[in-house]
């Protein structure tokens, strides 16, 4: 099961990757971002936590999902951008999934709570990190929405209930959906995160 | 006394970060860039030498360190400007202490002379590196003044200076002074690399 | 002999990030990139299989063979225009030796064929993609030529032949030579990834 959402999470992180890449690369470089895109996070996760060869080299099935991911962007280019909103709700879920499984890791290896929470959220924004510095842009997660808030929330709630003893089975999905509404909410009401702390910023 | 330093480097290099940050980014964007400033020297170094998990992620006062930068970066935005003199003073410290620390740390776990200088002047000019690829810039210490030629001089200092069995009490603190002295001589001085060997630049 | 090779290939990718650097970056700049450029996909390769310090910070030649090519860049920076042809086949001949000895290496500690692969790829790729990101361009193997088809090309022939017991001595320079002989070939013919799966793009 926890293998199963890994991968969804591979594959949604790929789509991602891959979509960014159409407009700008070749056949090519549309796979590598995507790859890319899927197994960054979780890499940077098991090198931080040193865990190697990381799960994504070791483990073929993920290197197979992302590349699933590349072969989906390729074949229906035109009609991706309609399926906008099922990507965003996908990629709220592998986020979600990500972050929690990437502070649960880390503190079954003895980092502290504060620790744990940051490889969290590398693990959970660290694709998408990738992604756009490979194609050549500031990454989203740094100028738009509370997506990087949203991952917060869920390792905190993550360390939180670990700290509290919440067996793992009910706290991994409680964490993962706690990070997936806060995303899916600000999303659907346009949040914005302030400019400054004394006041929001006009417009964007 | 060590962490003591470490963190005031880190907090240093964070607030550096959230300034780059705060031109183009959002609150949470100008948070991220500032951890990942803080840490992302000592986070290279520790990975390299395989001390995993890095002690930025072990041990949570660094990351409090960078939080608190980036609190005071968004508090004061306004006066920080003013402020420069003293950014690049407490950075130039920073800049020491994190290579020479980091020369030191390699050089005690094995690593040949020439590898563990490498490995300091990648601790001290890391964090600003980062900072300057997330925020979509070319790294400032590939464009402009001496920043890491003066890194280059407190390493190999800290590296003879172990080789000839210099004490680490004294030979720290030397090492940091050296490369702290040459770049603030060179950001008083507005000394330049030259663009070829063959004749410095006109302008720039 | 294998290090002699890997040492030309570090000096080769050194010398491509020189020339990189060189228009836009001062002198430190431009070394900086060549010590990158030729060392990054060792490092990259070293950190994921756990094999820490890497070999380019333990062994002082890697710095030692990408520093001379800085140092070459710098002398004969009017002339090495001119030996275009000459960087382009020498480091064609550096892909295939990184990329074949990412991959042989990886299978050596026990990564499965799938992963020692993209081991690989990352081997003989990376040093190009760090130059790029350093100097603020999308990397050039994302954007153009069948540049990391040929590693591809190359990691799997090793990672086949590896699997049928041929003998490394022999596997390694006829794996090698395939994603030499695919470089060349798609350099000589001017081959473009098509940018989709439904038809090869009109321009660039």
């Amino acid at each position: 099961m926890t293998l199963a959402l890994d991968l969804v999470g591979t594959f949604v992180f790929a789509l991602s990757g891959g979509v960014a890449g159409l407009r700008r690369l070749d056949v090519f470089g549309v796979v590598t971002v995507a790859l890319a895109a899927g197994t960054a996070g979780g890499i940077a996760r098991d090198v931080l936590l040193g865990e190697t060869p990381p799960l994504a080299i070791r483990d073929w099935r993920y290197l197979a999902a992302a590349a699933l991911a590349s072969v989906v962007v390729l074949l229906w280019q035109r009609d991706i951008g309609r399926a906008a909103v099922v990507v965003v709700v996908l990629d709220a879920a592998g986020l979600g999934l990500f972050t929690v499984a990437g502070t649960l890791k880390a503190l079954a290896l003895g980092v502290e709570p504060v620790g744990a929470v940051a490889v969290g959220v590398l693990t959970g924004i660290g694709g998408g990190m990738v992604r756009d510095l490979l194609v050549g842009e500031i990454p989203l997660v740094l100028r738009r929405d509370i997506y990087a808030l949203a991952a917060l929330a869920g390792a905190t709630v993550a360390a939180a209930g670990h700290g509290l003893g919440v067996p793992p089975e009910w706290l991994a999905p409680s964490a993962a959906a706690v990070c997936f509404v806060v995303r899916m909410i600000a999303w659907r009401r346009r949040w914005q995160v302030p400019t400054s702390l004394l006041g929001r910023r006009a417009d964007r």
